[in-house]
């Protein structure tokens, strides 16, 4: 069970877009050779970014991509959930009720302590994206590589 | 991103396998009958959890499957693992190395704090997993239910 590389890319793209001057929007291109990233495949993550009110695209010349909301409230399950979907991966096919020894209907009331486990675990997972917003993560990159992303995209001194 | 099938059908044949009597074991077929499974796409399932160490394979007639450790000893975790691998659903590409605006590897002594926090939600749900045995399954299938698979498989009496 693997993610899309979407998911990296899609995190490094809003991760940097959070650095950039208040309203500036950067280009596909830009994103693209900013990490060396296919450009073609890339459009598709940025979609669906903007798809999922992560990014907004600015239309036109000097357009591409800008934040859609501040980094404080935009969070790194926010962007798993928008490149990846939300389903989860586990699906109960509610095989105790399959087969010679089905069990019925009546006694199946309360969802399989099988998938209750499973969606325990998913949920954890999702907290613990849901509790790291954009904005910590901008403040998590080291000093140095920040300085030099800002003097790059001429975003705000911090 | 989706699990295989064969989470489910193997939490179900290990949880199924814990409630049989001591040392014995069910047959391949009796498990694909038992839920109504394809027998041929269980058997891969079925060896994946006895090269694990979950279950372990008893040759000859009346042979089959039996757990390999006690069921207080065994966690849904070691099922998810044995059938997906242990590999995480994220692999850090290290995309803030290429590009236009690399960053050099002496800036990237620290883990990317995108990998960082994937690792965390990663780790979260391994937990969560690993806080729940096979027993703990066991306990939590209605008595009524419970009660029938003792009488078909000549469980001992809880």
């Amino acid at each position: 069970m693997r993610f899309s590389e979407g998911v990296e890319w899609g995190m490094h793209c809003t991760v940097l877009l959070a650095q950039a001057a208040g309203g500036k929007a950067l280009s596909r291109r830009a994103l693209a050779e900013h990490y060396g990233l296919p450009e073609a495949y890339l459009a598709k993550h940025l979609r669906a970014l903007a798809a999922a009110g992560i990014l907004r695209a600015v239309p036109g010349p000097g357009g591409g991509y800008q934040l859609a909301r501040p980094a404080a409230q935009l969070t790194a399950l926010d962007v798993v959930d928008a490149v990846e979907g939300t389903a989860s991966p586990f699906t109960c096919q509610e095989i105790r009720q399959q087969g010679t020894s089905a069990v019925p209907p009546e006694q199946c009331r309360r969802p399989c302590a099988i998938a209750v486990v499973m969606a325990q675990g998913q949920q954890a997972w999702r907290e613990t994206l849901r509790g790291v917003t954009i904005a910590d993560l901008v403040e998590r990159i080291p000093a140095p590589v920040r300085e030099q992303i800002r003097a790059k995209l001429g975003g705000p001194r911090p």
